[in-house]
């Protein structure tokens, strides 16, 4: 499978978040280029603040490979990743971030607190912007707009 | 109960998670005066780089009340919080949070990224540091230096 393909399955993603009345983003974890963990956003289904696409997708691989750090492991994530994610990403030492649309409000990446450039940021990812993100823009813009 | 008090069950969750091989850190949620979550660091129990006390502590909270968001609820924490943790704080809605010993390294309220003073955090909790500070922090010293 190629990045675009990753993907287009983290987008797959985003879209069952948001039939599910989620905010749509979604996230899948890629580690010797299998997926190993898919999930869009739960924090209504789950009442769970913490259950952003980014987290799960993180828990979920961390569990399968009984690991606490996902070295070589790449995200692809439909949205810039929030300060949250960000700083989870980096403690689980992924090695690339993959990401569509870009989060000037919540983004904490090339937006915010951009986390990977602080000095309290202990590993930093390779971070590959704009990767799917005319879909996944219109996606959630399609979202807020059916909300109002 | 008191504020001491709720720092006090903090610490003991600290120490639990010390004997568990854990980094000595705990958390303890408050809600109209009673304890509705407590926990200590389970990272490496749990393979889950984001098993953070506080993370457990509102995750656990947040399921109990059925509510993503735990407006008036206080966070008593032993460590100041670290990025992904102060953005979940955020993201519950935690009225107070009060926290022991500071985190030069790895906090993210009074050290790093401030997030509570970034134009991407959206709620802004009131912060009360140094709360057992000194038990904190010697618990942490203790467990550091006997890893070395």
């Amino acid at each position: 499978m190629k990045r675009t393909d990753f993907m287009s399955l983290a987008l797959q993603q985003a879209q069952e978040a948001a039939r599910r009345g989620e905010v749509p983003v979604g996230a899948v974890l890629v580690c010797d280029g299998a997926v190993i963990a898919a999930a869009g956003n739960r924090t209504r289904e789950l009442a769970d603040p913490t259950a952003h696409a980014e987290m799960l997708a993180i828990r979920e691989a961390a569990a399968k490979l009984t690991a606490e750090r996902l070295c070589g492991c790449d995200l692809y994530v439909t949205l810039e990743p929030c300060t949250m994610c960000a700083a989870a990403i980096s403690f689980a030492r992924l090695r690339r971030v993959y990401f569509g649309a870009t989060d000037e409000k919540g983004g904490a990446i090339v937006s915010g607190v951009r986390f990977f450039s602080q000095p309290t940021c202990h590993h930093v990812p390779d971070v590959y912007s704009g990767l799917g993100e005319t879909d996944a823009s219109a996606l959630l813009k399609g979202f807020f707009r059916t909300r109002r």
